[in-house]
């Protein structure tokens, strides 16, 4: 197989949810680390040879750069049991994906980042001011996958895919941006269940 | 086929990639409108039949529901040209529709929604503040594509597929958002390939 190269902040769920992937597919991927908080992944060699955009994780296939973490996540997937084969099954597989880039990431993840990682004395006065509307926004996201997960195992086809994938890398560890896992259940044994398949690893392996 | 129905914000972005797609595939589309502005994907009857997340669109197919534009558009697009079948490009292709709904939507479409339907005097303090965040962001967004379709036609493997819808919806509208295409000739001439499509349908259609 072509060499895979993983492109990453270690800490970083996005960069966790494509190395989950890899351990369950059984899939070696080399690593190269950037340290975020120096902006080392906004050098011109950065921005011209990894990703423009600026970020990571990107994902190398040989000479070839895929960046965002659902596209890489896609990439390697594709053709096992981490992706539904019904075609409104994979459809929905890719909404619960989209919702967590959308809704659940940028509520979730980012106060982890900025209350654990940069550290609330370095926000700035806007992003102190955002704090409350993420805080209601990652609560409604974890009270939405609280009540999907009331009555089912996983997020699609009843069994274990890239959606639970995506929404397990932040959630597990909501509790580091001062979110609530005890009063949600559902959630908590969900996380179980995955943390206990065989091939798991941890965010920080 | 299983009656497809859009519930939808007519003049969302998100909803016209749907709309744009079903026109490119022929297939037909019943709609229903929903006024975000007066809240009515909060009602109780929303939340619970249509969608949990209290969001358009919703693609709905026979009697279900699948949220998130870009699930929507890959749904109706599979094993169609609009979706590549090589494995790199098909992840690309996600890659960029990723990058719209991450990098593009939440700046240009947000400003768009600010300034040309909510009006900014309707804006909280926070919101105000965010503008020129949010104005840097979209224009980084809109530089990236200019600086990408330098080279090529399309975004994604020579040819029109989902990413170039995904990021058609709220680029070719910028300018109510206050953004500037004048200057991004790469970003205008892709538009035109667009506009110029047999099969194509305006945002107001």
């Amino acid at each position: 197989m072509t060499k895979l190269t993983l492109h990453e902040y270690p800490p970083s769920g996005n960069c966790y949810k494509i190395r989950l992937v890899a351990a369950h597919l059984g899939l070696p991927l080399e690593r190269r680390g950037y340290d975020i908080l120096k902006g080392e992944t906004r050098t011109p060699g950065f921005l011209r040879d990894v990703n423009a955009n600026g970020r990571i994780p990107v994902l190398q296939i040989g000479d070839r750069y895929l960046p965002e973490s659902g596209a890489a996540c896609f990439y390697l997937a594709e053709g096992s049991p981490l992706i539904p084969e019904d075609r409104f099954d994979r459809a929905d597989m890719l909404r619960w994906m989209n919702f967590e880039q959308y809704n659940h990431e940028p509520n979730v993840a980012t106060l982890r980042f900025w209350l654990a990682f940069a550290g609330e004395e370095s926000l700035s006065d806007i992003q102190k001011a955002l704090i409350p509307a993420k805080r209601a926004g990652g609560d409604a996201a974890l009270d939405l996958m609280e009540a999907h997960l009331r009555d089912r195992p996983w997020f699609v086809a009843d069994r274990f895919t890239l959606a639970d994938v995506a929404l397990f890398a932040y959630t597990h560890v909501a509790e580091e941006g001062g979110f609530d896992l005890a009063h949600r259940p559902a959630v908590q044994a969900w996380i179980e269940r995955i943390s206990a398949f065989p091939g798991h690893i941890s965010i920080d392996a």
